[in-house]
Parts: C-alpha cells; sequence; structure tokens
C-alpha cells in the first residue's frame, strides 16, 4: 500500500483527475467516498481537514491534508516520477499553464454547467447564459490546439491531458455538443485509452 | 538583460504579480503595456501569441509565449531560483495548493469586484451579490490561515504570497472592507515591504 487516502465524490471530474493519475502511476490509495450534495464536504470533521470546504483531498501517507485537484496532480507527478510532467523547465511551464486555463477558464464553464444542469436539474432557461458562450469559447480554444497537436500541452501524454478530459468527456451533460469539435472527440478518446477508462 | 518581455496591464493584479516575481529574482525585463480596456489583448497580433486573449503573458528569450500568472511564476522561479519556491515536495504542494486556490476561489470574487467596480463603473446594485459573500468568504480562510502564520503557504515567504497579495491588498477597490481583516492587514504590510513596494 502507498498509504494514500482521497476524499472524493467519483462523480466530480475534478477528484477523477486524482484517481486517474494515482491509478497512472499505479500507486495503491483508499478511497473514501464523499458526497458533495449530501454536504459531506460541510461537516466539522471535513472542514478540519480541509478549511476550503471542497474535495478532492489526498491524505499522504504521513496524514498530511493537500487540497486543490491540480495541485495534487503536480504534487504526485513530481514524487512518484512516471513522465507525467516535462523533464524540460518550459515545456513543464506549458503544462503548468493548461493546468490554471483548466481551473480558470474551462471548469467554471464547463463543469459548472454540468453540475447545474444534471445534478441539480435547473432547467436551461435559469442558467446565466455566459456559462455557455464561455464553455463553448474553451472548446473552439482545445479544438484549435488539437488541430495539429495529439496530447494538449506538450509532445507527449500529461497531466495537462488527464485534469482537461475530466470535464471535457462529459461536457455533453452540460449541454454542449462535441460534435462541433472533432479534434476534441479524437483526444478525448486518446487520453480515456491511455488512462484505460471506458468512454462515458 | 535577461531577455524576458512581458505584455501586462499595470492596473491588473495578475500582471503585477509577473512584474514582483522578476524584480524579487532581480531579473531585468522589458514591459508592453497592454491595455485590457482599450481591446488590447484582442488584436490579432496579440491573439496570434497568446489564444486565450489575456494578460500577462511572457515572452522568453527565445521568443517562446507563456501565460497563466501562476504557472509563469513557477516558470521562473524553478528557473532562477531565489527561494520563492520550498524545496521539499509536500511544502512546494502547498504553494501550489494556495495559487490555484487564489485563481478558483479568490480573484474571480475579488478581482473581478474590483473590475467592476473601478474599472467599469458598476453600481453596487448591478454587481451579483455572490461576488460579495464568496470574496468575503475568502479573505475570512486567509484571516484564519494567517491567524497564526507569517506566511500564507509555507514557513517562509514564497511565490503563494506575492500571488495572493497582488488582488488582496486591493480589495477595498472592490468594496471589501479589509479592517475585518486584522491579520490579513498585517500580512500585506509584511509581503509588501518584503517585494519593496509601497501600500496602496
Amino acid at each position: 500500500m502507498s498509504g494514500y487516502k482521497v476524499y472524493g465524490d467519483i462523480v466530480s471530474g475534478n477528484c477523477l483527475k486524482v484517481k486517474w493519475t494515482l491509478e497512472a502511476l499505479q500507486l495503491d490509495f483508499e478511497w473514501i467516498e464523499t458526497d458533495i450534495l449530501k454536504g459531506q464536504t460541510r461537516t466539522a470533521d471535513f472542514l478540519a481537514i480541509n478549511p476550503a470546504g471542497q474535495v478532492p483531498l489526498l491524505l499522504t501517507p504521513k496524514g498530511r491534508p493537500l487540497a486543490q485537484s491540480n495541485a495534487i496532480l503536480l504534487y504526485l507527478a513530481e514524487k512518484h516520477g512516471g513522465g507525467l510532467l516535462p523533464e524540460k523547465a518550459f515545456e513543464r511551464a506549458k503544462v503548468y499553464e493548461w493546468l490554471f486555463w483548466e481551473q480558470y477558464s474551462h471548469e467554471p464553464y464547463i463543469a459548472v454547467r454540468r453540475f447545474l444542469k444534471t445534478y441539480l436539474g435547473k432547467p436551461e432557461a435559469d442558467l446565466d447564459p455566459k456559462l455557455l458562450e464561455r464553455g463553448l469559447a474553451a472548446l473552439t480554444r482545445m479544438e484549435r490546439q488539437l488541430g495539429d497537436a495529439e496530447w494538449i500541452a506538450a509532445s507527449e501524454f500529461s497531466l495537462a491531458d488527464i485534469a482537461l478530459v475530466a470535464y471535457t468527456r462529459a461536457a455533453h451533460e452540460g449541454g454542449f455538443d462535441l460534435h462541433a469539435f472533432p479534434a476534441v472527440k479524437r483526444w478525448i478518446a486518446r487520453v480515456e485509452k491511455r488512462l484505460e477508462i471506458g468512454a462515458l
């Protein structure tokens, strides 16, 4: 056993990123299912280990808590190798760029629309139109990037592919039609194959 | 000359982070003022180097573009040392955690309210109440963290302090009263002194 524990909600892309990275690194871990909709990230016990009240949360073998999905990915990749981060400084920095872009310009639209529609059952008319507009802008940017690149950030598969595929492959659940993004669809299939996960 | 060029808007906290990090590392650079409100991040020339249409943008001495403020900070700190990133893996990961938290749970409320109020001149009544509520939640979390810590993420001053101070010190311009956050105010003064920048 590697000794890692993950508090995560299995339907959350941010949590799945951590699961897939641990699996890609062939590390055993204990998964502690934590249901966001049931308020399990807001209990006193959970807030004591993550004051931000968010999953995923990684507990290291020494019991130290680490939050923020993409920070956990970087920690695991640095600590355990596995080739998920390029060795050259600038190429690695491009992975960082896409990880921050994912959290700022992709997840708040693509993941949030999915959460509101699929998990909270909100009708389309109640959704802020910006969510659709900016989500489409994010997919359009990815389509251009993947038009002549196999992987999103680097010449090899990297953490950026894991981070971005999590919500992109579920974008249809947020009302985004991926048929308009053929290069993105082909890339999703490549990443799913690489991670050995089935198609959604 | 280090050969770095920065496209940045001098009133943007995200751009100032990059300026301060280059200065902390004692690196010369050329600053290319790029006014967001005048649409200078949306010109064809700019979009050719940053398809995301955002500043800051770093051009390396080889002319390679790197976007996303916190990715640029990580790149510079890795490349040039300077002690802005802890050497121990877990402590460094806590810096990553705060950098991602800043972009996801702080900037979208504290920086966005400032932009809407101070730069776009929007009246309070037109602002989404969530911006105030979530901005206060971010400041409350920082206040707790800084109650018994000198620096935000690590035992030493780090990139996380640079990233978080940028918009926190300007929070009053977004209508946040920092008098309710005395530990945050003391930390701002410490970081400003360390960066050798005057108080706002």
